[in-house]
């Protein structure tokens, strides 16, 4: 396969960490027979200390005239401190997801029985939950007009969605669900809510044609609380948007492993993979920061092309290091492995493995 | 004191742990010298079998000419599981709430030693949190319009606060933290929601009036993160309806032991107090049933008077009997006492302790 993939590195880490990603797609593409084509643009801070602009055009033709972007992370104190600032590196990444239509998060949450210890659960709760969360990001109540009353005494958020935006969301999760353990849960207030209720009735068609799923239902109330009790019981979790947040927010936290998450920001023309953690400005250039999530954000962009074997192939690897011990320093803290060093084990791990 | 309180002990093993209640409410009449007068009356199930209406006016007359109502647990198989009943016993619950203008939910979330290792949590993550979640109960998304769009393609709900409703709300919270660590958590989404800076604006001004209490601001995805990795940095949490839900949900759970979680909703007239468990209709008559969970909201409503150091004798005689094993089969597996036998040595401790 032939694929143009914009790489945005970003601030702080972003590269450092984006360029293991890059040496493990390349690693890949050797042994799959593909062939990847990586163009580099600014973002963030980078490109406002450049341009002025958090995301500037030549950025956004790239990203819309490739087939992927692979993105690092952006935020830099010197904006991020600074009450005054006008632009702040956050919104090129906001613009981004605007500009390409990316209406779908999606965050898998996978747990590493040697990084058990560092779960805030006890590891029988937590010990082989693997779960991924579709999280609609562009409607509902984060997106719906606003106002306050001219006498400033009251205020208010419109919260709505139509039947085709939880349609396009509902057949990604489904289909994911296909691929996975074949269950599909619901998260909604659909007792109290009324786009609850018309999610739940769009949902609940769709499942007429993905029959070997199963589909069920769970108020996000109750959804909190299941996600703490027994994650285990989750295989692909389908929300809204603000739902959505506080859900994948809440499931990052369980595995103990926030640093190598990955996720995926998907549209209908586009789509956009990125660790979940930030620009770790403190560590940038130390050679200390785990290129992992990153990495696993590169396999899920093998994923959505179809490429599941070789997104495997990354994720095994990713396991295999980390069962052993051959981790930067926030994982293994008595010998630590450069962020360099990491991805050179993964990119020989998956050439050795022809 | 002379109060009088209207006992409202519902369905399933409502009546059996209110009744548990009562006996600990005369026991600290009987030592502070005060004057408790009770009076029940029908709701739920009980009335509609009765009267065809989950909340008779004679109850409701009852609950407003009261100074507080005790309340058990409503619900009962027969109507729940029944798609086709007209009227719910749920219902009663939420009239009652909304005739007696209960705006305020108070949820006390404590962890006890010995029950430590039912949580889900690590013991050193939960060992020793102590917190207070105000949510505002009568606001907000739940209870703003809702619409459908007349071809069914789309659904609204609108999301609308007051600076009046969320003034009583913030002093409420404000005294109780005077009460408590002095520390106030107002959890929002105050860099996405009009609300939420309405919120923020309102309660940063009365935080003014209470200089003594230290005021911070969380989102409401980091308050989901947080009380799973470190529940003990909170105190008093507030927030507004549908934030309140989720996270009292999901910080119900945290401490194991949730079926010893009291709560109180408040209003400006009135004030109700119950168990924030169900009617749990399988254990019915069984003696089995755990009345802890009322025991310590009957706490909640001598605080809510003033009564302080009475509330904290039945706080402390719950701890002991915790401590002793004194439990129901809930908790004390082995050697389990009845409900009644639990009920009996509170009030033994209580009066004892003279
Ligand atoms: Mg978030
Ligand atoms: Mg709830």
């Amino acid at each position: 396969m032939k694929l143009k993939i914009a790489v945005l590195a970003g601030d702080g880490i972003g590269p450092e960490i984006t360029q293991q990603s890059i040496k493990v797609l390349k690693a890949i593409a050797d042994r799959f027979d593909h062939e990847f084509e990586f163009e580099d643009a600014i973002v963030g801070a980078a490109a406002i200390d450049l341009l002025d602009n958090p995301l500037p055009e030549a950025t956004l033709d790239l990203c819309k005239k490739s087939d992927a972007v692979l993105f690092g992370a952006i935020g830099h104190p010197k904006y991020d401190n600074n009450p005054d600032a006008k632009v702040r590196p956050e919104q090129g990444l906001l613009k981004l997801r605007k500009e390409l239509g990316l209406f779908a998060n999606i965050r898998p949450v996978t747990t590493y029985a040697k990084l058990i210890d560092q779960s805030p659960l006890r590891p029988e709760r937590i010990q082989g939950a693997d779960l991924t969360i579709f999280r609609e990001l562009t409607g509902g109540i984060y997106f719906g007009e606003k106002s306050t009353s001219e006498d400033g005494q009251s205020a208010t958020d419109i919260c709505t969605y139509s039947v085709e935006e939880i349609e396009r969301m509902a057949h990604l999760a489904f289909k994911a669900a296909q691929q996975r353990r074949k269950k599909l849960t619901l998260v909604d207030k659909a007792n109290v809510l009324e786009t609850s209720r018309l999610w739940r009735k769009t949902v609940k068609k769709i499942a007429e044609d993905y029959q070997d799923v199963a589909l069920d239902f769970l108020f996000v109330d109750n959804a909190a609380m299941q996600m703490i009790l027994n994650p285990k019981q989750f295989d692909v979790i389908l929300t809204e948007n603000m739902f959505g947040d506080i859900i994948s927010d809440e499931a990052s936290v369980i595995g103990g492993s926030i640093g190598l998450l990955a996720s995926a920001s998907v549209g209908g023309d586009n789509a956009m993979f990125e660790p979940i953690h930030g620009s770790y400005p403190q560590a940038t250039g130390k050679g200390i920061a785990n290129p992992v999530a990153s990495i696993l954000s590169a396999a899920m962009l093998l994923d959505h092309f179809g490429l599941v074997e070789e997104g495997d192939v990354i994720r095994k690897a990713v396991a295999t290091s980390i069962k052993l011990n051959v981790c930067t320093e926030d994982i293994n803290k008595d010998n630590p492995y450069s962020t360099e060093k990491v991805g050179d084990f993964l990119e020989g791990l998956i050439s050795e493995s022809e």
